[in-house]
This record gives C-alpha cells, structure tokens and sequence, in this order.
C-alpha cells in the first residue's frame, strides 16, 4: 500500500483497493439512482473553444494531438493555445454537462436530474489530495427557463446522504449564498462583488488581517468596509440564526434579503434531515465564476487540510441555448481524493482481496471438466467461484485459495462425494453443489470501516 | 435516437440509451465476477515508450500536453513523437495492463485474474462500429513464469457466457492458434511466418486469390506453398474434426502438432460447455504481433460488417520484468460497437427511461416536507423515489411524471390518507409509505430484448 505511482499525479490502485474504490462508486450510484438521477457519460474531449467559453480558465488543461498527425488537422495541440476546435480533455464535469443539456435539450424531460462520475484531468502539481486524473461524481437538476430553488435544498440534502453511506469520517457541509454576500457588499457599497468574493476565497489560506489589507488595496474598500465584509465571513452557524447575525449588522438589501431566504430554507431543511452534517458558513465564496446563488464546499473532519471533498452550487446562467436558458444546481464529490485519504489512512477495507469465494480444487487432472459443472451450480446461485487449473496436491491448492484470499476451498473425491473446507477456520463439511451457500458475509465482499 | 454526435467519433448517449449500456457493463461485470475476476483501471496516459515498447503502433495515438505549458514539458505533445517521455492515451486495454502487472509484480497473486472495463482513444477515421473514444470489457488471466494452456480454455468459456448474458443476437466465436499457423507454414517451408499471418489475415477483405498472389509476390511462395496456406485458412469445423481436415493436408511439424492439440481442448470443451457458440476457424489471424498461441475473433451473426465484437488470446512475451516473463490469455469487448448496434437497430430497449419508479405528488406548497417523508420511507425499501418541486394541479404532476416516465404517482391527501396511480393504468390504490411496493417488474428498470 505504500506503493508510488509510477507516473505522479496518475494513482492506480491495487485490486484490493480499486474494491473500496467500487463500493465507494457503487454506493453513490446506489443512493443517486434512489432519487431519480439518471446515469450519463461525456466525451473525454471538449474543443478548447467550449472550455473557454465562460472564459480563461484557471485549470490547467491537457490538449491533444494524434502522435501520427504532422499537419495541424483540428485535434493537433500544436496550435491548440490558438486553435478553439483544437481537442483537450475536460477538467471538470460541469461544462460538459452544460454543453450535452444545449446540444440535446430537445430529448431531455426538465427538470432533468443526472448523475455523472467520470475521470476529468488537470495538468497541476499533484500533491496529496490534488491528482492529474482523478475520478469527479456530480448530481446536478437542470431546468427549462426556470428552476424552483427546492431543488437547492434536495442536491443538499442528497449528497449529505450519499456522503453518509460511504466508509469515510464525519463530513460538515458548509453552505453559503451568492446572492446573500453579493447583496451585502452592495448594501455597504462595494461594488466589486465579483473582486469582494475571490479576496474571501483567501481568508482561510492568509488570515483576515490580510484580506483586509486586500480589500482595501485591490478593491478600494474603507476600514470599515472591510471589517464588514470580514464580519459577515465570520458568521457560521449549525442552524438558522444566521439570519439574525446578518440582520444585527444593519445592512439592508434586496438580494440580500433574497439569499437570506434561499439559504434559511437550505439550513432549515438541513437541520431536521441531516442533523449535524450541514452549517451556514458565510465564509465560503468558491473561486469560480459562474455560480449565482448557493455555494457549497465539504470538509472531512479531522481531515480539513484535505480540501473540499464535495463542492458546487447554484448556476443561472451555465448553459444557454440562444434566448433559452438552463439554470442548474449541483455537487460534485472528488471521488480519488476521499478514496486516497481512505486507503492512505485505512479508513475502510475490504473483507478480502478477489471477488471469489470458492476455489474447486482438482482431484486429478481429468476432474477440471466435473469441477466446472460444480463450479457453473454455485455461480449459477451467485457464488463466484473459479477452477483449480491444476492437480495438485491438496495442501498446494489449499495454499493457492490461501495466497488468492479465497474463504473456501471445494473438494469431491472419486466416488463424487462433495466436502468444502473454510480455510480460515479449518472446517470441512459435506456439501450439496445445488445447495450450499457462504454465509451472507462470506457471499460478497464487503467493505467495512476500520 | 437518430442524433449524431457533435464531435464525430465520439459518441454520447441519451439517459434511456445510457441505461442499455449501463446493463450491458453491469452484465459483463456480473459475469466476470462470478467467474473470480478482480477490477482493475489503469490510468488514461501511458508514456509513449511504452506504447511504442513493442515496435511500431498501427494505431493513431493521441498525444497530450499542457496548453498552457510552452516550454516543452514533459507531457508536450509538440515534442511527443520524438520523446519516449512524452504523454499519450492509451489505445488499448493490453499495453497498459501489461505494464500494470509488471510494476504491481510483488502485490500480485498469480495466475492472476483481472477484468478492465474502460475508454480507450484511437484517431482513426470514424465509421459505422469504429469510434475514436470507445469502451472495452477486457478480461486476462496473467501467470508468474508460467500459465497452463487451460486458462486458454476458460476464458474462451467466460466470454461465452458473458456475450450469452447480453441483449445482443447470436454470435460466433472463431478460433484459431498462433502455433498450428505458423508450425503449418514452416512445415511447408514458408519461414517468415509473421508475413503469411498478415496476408492471411487479408482474406475476408481481399478473398484468396490476392492472397495468394501476395504470397507469392511479396513473400517468395510457390503456387503449391501459396494453396496449402488458403487451404488451411478454409477449414471451419464446430467441432473437433479440423484436426483430421488438417492431417488430411499431410504437414508435419512440432509445433503444428502442438497448436492442434491446443486447439481441440478449446473447441472440445465448447462443444460441450457453449454449444453453437464457437468453432474451429484457421483463417483467424489477428494483426498484432503479440499473439503465441490462441487466437479469437467473435462476430455476431447477422452484423458480420460490423466486425469482431470481441478479440484477443494467447500472449507469452507481452510482460516481463528482466528475466521474470509474465505470460497472459485474454479477450477484449467492443463495448461501445456492441451498444451501438444494439441502440441504433433497437435490439434492446430499456423498460422506462429514468431510474424513477415514483413521483411523490405536493398536495399544497407546505407539504413537501412531509412528501420527503414518503419518499425517504419508500427509498428506505429500494424504491427510488423523487419529490415534485411545485404544488402544481394533480394533472399536471401526473403529466410531469408521465413526461419524465416514471410509472406511478402517490398522493396524500390533507387528512394524510395516501393513495398511488398508475399513470400507465389509471389505476389508483390506497397505500402505506411503510408497505407499499410495485412490482418487481416495475421496481427497476430493466433492459430487455426486442
């Protein structure tokens, strides 16, 4: 496990890994299939004109060219910087997703709820926690013109519950509103709201003595703006009270009010469905651009230095198809980044190591034939099982189950009679191939946390 | 469903025909596990050293670099035909994973069984069953130093019954070995055994004659030397018979002794375990140069222009680690051809076109709380269940749901007297959040044969 990889920033797993890794995968699918998300993929690909379309971008962004091609056809990262029909692959699943609503809007049912989880790539420094291909699981609800602010509420509520079925520590929500902020800053006469937000962004990364010093030489602010705006960043609350702290500095604005509202109701909601696992943190600004109302990042507790395991938010303006707009709301769960913390930690493990629960030792070499009939009775009930290739001897076979991670090992002797031996505990048993099972336990891998 | 993706060569499905491909890799996953297959993924990129490892690559390969990297980086695709450092992605399953298992050697327990479901890139010109992203479904069984001939036999068995589990028509494993070919051809003393294959391997696009003119022409054959090759790529038994039909032919040579002998234990033990499934086909060659043994191409039948839906075989020399050689047999899926066809000719058809089986209905704009409490009772029991936005008439929530295909609505009424429709039926039923369920057929969707 204390393995390398051998291209940095490009993390394999062992298969004993990659088995937390699928729970991990399967459990969101699980919970977002339960609420109505349907699964879509995107192409790897987008043209370089479409990832920069809400203009420059602050990843860092692998372009592509065929190895083959000298000429600069479209695709040839040569002239990529340049060229907006240049291909590169994407680095989030949020402009993919916008771009696949517009292009296929005429066959999609609005409110349309997805689910995607895909690798995205980002060609930045990997550091822990910070890959070059990781794997990204996002739920977004995308409307047609309009999109009831409810759905706010329920993306929250529904990753709080996808992040509760996985095998990792306590997680904390901590949610703020766009709307809320932007309005305040207005309200005390900063106009530069957009400015306002990135110097925010900074605070838990250079403090608030700094910020201040930002806002005031980067943006203009006073003295007293500036502790305003920090004021309002300091406010963080497990229920709805933070309207009250808000209202207790006398600033008064209309989209103030209105993010107020939007983000009492996400508290309110939270509060009695997911007690415990969501915050008002007015705080949180999120550095890009095109969020306009909910904002949302996640911390592992105990583990905050990781990062943000789950972020995203409300977006009006995304995705537009002339006149036609789409506004969405959505989370997107950096899956490599909790599965990396898991197995760097051992937070969680599988029970074993193969899918496999039984191993059909062979009798002699003309038994692979009558152990495939057994072998194709237990599969055809569930029961992963493989052949022995070879007759060995008992004991060596026994060894190979052992060395696989295999619980049992089935034996029939020359006169058919069947006997399978737990090889943990030792204990061998007469067994009936069109009858015997594992103990649910022993069925399946699970994976448990530590 | 007659779309036509905006990138061409990279196709993107519609959520009810991401479901189809959705059941196709949960089968195939299904079945390898059960036959004790682990999950590995290897990461997107591979070096181009490594790709280029085994010669040149009669694949267009795609090149990466950074596209706000100007300085020829590692990883710059500028320079990436000239640099064994340079960033491309992979093109296959088999490259990678041969790298994989040379790496991960001492976290390996061999023979060891692995399964590999992910997006490969080619640059090739796109066409009917030929993307430049598609998936594949790839299953190998690696030995340390050695891997018994019957691994040849299982796998051919695994995909057998893998195919046999999809919603595809029938199809026809064709097989050949490597040694039967090549000991053949040096029976009749044509030595440059890599170029008969390749000719040979020319048969069904440009028939015999040009073959044997190219056999000739390029390869110094004689007429006679030139028929006894297209005699032995005519035979086609589905049973064992080949091997008489190929005696018949009067060759001796060691290693054509050894190739038949492999071969009748394949289509031996198919005869009885996939009847109709697989037959004896000599004129499978396989581009590649990797093979040793076992070769296998799969059509399915009916759609032979498609082309092979499933190749792979015997390789004893793809991995090695000094002097440490790890030999391997496998088979790869053409996911992404195979979905296509199904979703392009409607063999298969998802039963609804969201994972939703229920809509809970708002009574007025206050009940949504208690509408999540249904809900969350009927989740609790596998029912995946979403929660109207908007208190809107009860005909237009039901239209809602009718639009977005999910099956039944539920209703409570002021008095909290629930009640569920079928939208298909009409049909209205008294019912319990705690109890309720529909029925199995409805639960989930399912994909089922045209």
């Amino acid at each position: 496990m204390a393995r390398t990889a051998s291209l940095s920033g490009f993390p394999e797993w062992l298969p004993e890994e990659r088995l937390v890794e699928l729970h991990v995968l399967d459990t969101l699918r699980r919970i977002f299939e339960l609420h109505g998300f349907s699964s879509i993929e995107t192409r790897a690909v987008e043209t370089v004109g479409q990832l920069l379309r809400k203009g420059e971008i602050d990843k860092e962004v692998y372009g592509l060219s065929r190895l083959q091609d000298d000429e600069g056809e479209a695709g040839n990262a040569g002239t990529a910087k340049g060229d907006p029909h240049a291909l590169a692959l994407h680095f989030d699943l949020t402009v993919p997703f916008a771009r696949y609503v517009v292009e296929n809007a005429g066959y999609l049912a609005f409110p349309f709820r997805r689910y995607q989880i895909q690798k995205v790539w980002r060609g930045e420094r990997p550091q822990e926690g910070r890959a070059r291909e990781f794997t990204q699981a996002d739920i977004d609800v995308v409307g047609d013109g309009e999109l009831p602010f409810r759905y706010d509420v329920e993306i929250a509520l529904v990753i709080a519950e996808a992040l509760n079925a996985l095998p990792i520590p306590d997680f904390l929500l901590r949610i703020n509103n766009r709307k809320l902020a932007e309005g305040f800053y207005n309200g005390i006469g900063l106009t530069d709201t957009a400015g306002v937000l990135r110097s925010i962004d900074k605070l838990e990364k250079i403090g608030a003595v700094k910020v201040a010093e930002l806002l005031k030489s980067e943006l203009g602010a006073t003295e007293e703006q500036a502790q305003a705006a920090l004021k309002l960043a300091s406010i963080r609350t497990e229920d709805t009270s933070f309207v009250e702290q808000v209202r207790a500095l006398g600033v008064s604005n209309e989209l103030l009010e209105e993010g107020l509202n939007e983000l009492e109701q996400v508290i309110a909601a939270a509060v009695q469905r997911a007690p415990g696992k969501v915050v008002a943190d007015l705080s949180i600004a999120r550095g890009l651009d095109y969020y306009t109302g909910t904002v949302v990042e996640t911390v592992l507790v105990g583990h905050e230095q990781l990062g943000s395991i789950c972020s995203g938010g409300r977006y009006d303006a995304l995705a537009s198809k002339g006149s036609r707009k789409f506004p969405g709301v959505g989370l997107s769960i950096g899956v490599t980044r909790l599965v990396s913390r898991i197995l760097s930690q051992e937070l969680a493990k599988a029970t074993r190591s193969v899918p496999t629960a039984v191993l059909v030792a062979l009798t002699n070499d003309d038994s692979w034939g009558a152990a495939q009939d057994v072998a194709a009775q237990l599969r055809s009930r569930g029961i992963a099982t493989e052949v022995a290739a070879k007759a060995e001897k008992f004991g060596k076979q026994i060894k190979f189950a052992d060395r696989r991670g295999i619980p049992f090992v089935w034996f029939t002797d020359e006169e058919g009679k069947h006997q399978v031996k737990d090889i943990r505990s030792g204990e061998q048993v007469d067994a009936d191939p069109a009858g015997w099972a594992p103990s649910a336990e022993d069925l399946r891998v699970r994976v448990l946390k530590a």
